[in-house]
């Protein structure tokens, strides 16, 4: 298992933190450092020992790494992992933890100098809980981090950043930037905005009445609501194209319903039941 | 705590064989008969304790009850509740665990003798398991069952059928059969045709990239096809409410993405946000 001498992690949030507590305790870099705009998640992470040192600029921070990883809003990785590459020693990998990737990393091909070594990665360990008060030990065990290289991606700079996931017991699955966010548009961004407006809808007095399938059917609405707008933006023509399918497929059982098509509502149900026990818990 | 001498419970499956249970173990009935048309659950129930007799017709299960309990699917609900009050003793309490109260109870208030006591309940205990190899104990410990008297409804049976849910550590919430149906279309039947609609669309290459967020989301999509689809029907009205304004929020919410309006969509987030964090886990 590779060792990392010095890991810069920009953003010491959710993923962000709980990627430095691992890699701490599992021995697999010798030093973190934290990079943070504000004092106060940095501090935090320090007590909580998600990294080992903090920097509060990213020249600063990743001078002498040998791996960076943004783990900021997706709105900011760009300019960071940019800002990253101009200060890092020559031979640091760079990835990063972001939602989408299409634009981010198009815009870092060709952006970035050729030398640059950065490979994307989204790991799927996202939840509604934010901030380094979230993070928690072997936050990726069991899940999945799509990496995803491109045409101007070195096979040994691909296999280190797949390497680093499952070394942290994540499953990795490789796909392009495009095909990663065609289909996280439908197993995240869509339960999101489904989740939202749900729990939007739901008038003040249903609130005594929601159990189980309302309290899991929403759970997820509770997360950063700016975040996720710029996660919908960054992904805006899958996010549109999955939404678009959702409607469609809600006006059939609303159309079904006002015809009392019990035959056609226990189809689609069955179909979605299907599914959902063809995914697991 | 009111202890019963013998009840019955019409439909031993996950609501039905958990009260069954729970009756026996708290020391609250002495003997409990299971009532099904299949022999197969009833003998599951026999074996898992959650019943102490079983019976395969009505008639001769409740000859000699001092409470039913009508457990079965909503379609099935009424049907059950007037053979059960024909073969009853006359001081008999009975009550029901639907889903839907309306149609129900108005049908049940027009054709049931003036000297039947019954008492309508909705137990929000649901889950997307079923069937006796689903009951648990404290299934009702903390949740919520929602009794629904009617101006026929004698405050004696209604207060007896309260302590009933309570004596299980259950909250009783008491509503008009037409304020439950409106209001749990919000909290049980929207969610659930959220729920299903976005496995459904789901496409199978999706799969492999699911998380928390799209297991929460979908979690309740597993449940029965045919026995939602009857809940839905029995509560055409609402739902169909609750499912028009759940499309007009999506709506509003892709008009805001098409035109990139953040601070819109970001709108929308803080307040279904908000009403997550109101309601609690």
């Amino acid at each position: 298992m590779k060792r990392w001498d010095r890991v810069a992690i920009v953003g010491v949030g959710l993923i962000g933190g709980s990627l430095g507590l691992d890699l701490l305790r599992r021995n697999l870099a010798r030093e973190v450092i934290g990079i943070g705009r504000r004092p106060e998640p940095l501090r935090l992470a320090l007590e909580r020992r998600l990294i080992t040192h903090a920097a509060d600029t990213i020249a600063e921070g990743v001078a002498e790494a040998d791996l960076v990883v943004v783990c900021t809003p997706v709105d900011r990785i760009a300019a960071c992992v940019l800002e990253a590459a101009a200060a890092c020693p020559a031979q640091c990998l760079l990835t990063d933890a972001g939602s989408t990737k299409g634009a981010l990393v198009g815009q870092l091909d060709e952006q970035l100098p050729p030398a640059a070594r950065f490979v994307g990665s989204h790991p799927l360990a996202g939840s509604h809980r934010s901030g380094p008060q979230a993070a928690v030990p072997d936050l990726f065990v069991g899940r999945t981090v799509v990496v995803t290289p491109t045409a101007r991606t070195l096979p040994a700079d691909e296999a280190a950043i797949c390497q680093l996931w499952q070394s942290l017991d994540a499953r990795v699955v490789r796909l392009s930037p495009d095909d990663h966010d065609r289909l996280v548009a439908y197993s995240s961004h869509l339960p999101h905005l489904a989740a939202s407006a749900l729990a939007a809808v739901t008038p003040k007095e249903a609130r005594p009445l929601v159990a189980g399938g309302w309290l899991d059917t929403t759970r997820i609405a509770a997360a950063d609501a700016e975040l996720w707008t710029q996660i919908f933006l960054a992904n805006r023509g899958h996010a549109l194209t999955a939404l678009a399918g959702y409607e469609k497929l809600l006006r059939s059982l609303r159309r079904a319903l006002e015809r009392g098509d019990a035959a056609k509502i226990e189809q689609i149900l069955t179909k979605a039941r299907r599914t959902r026990d063809a995914v697991g818990s």
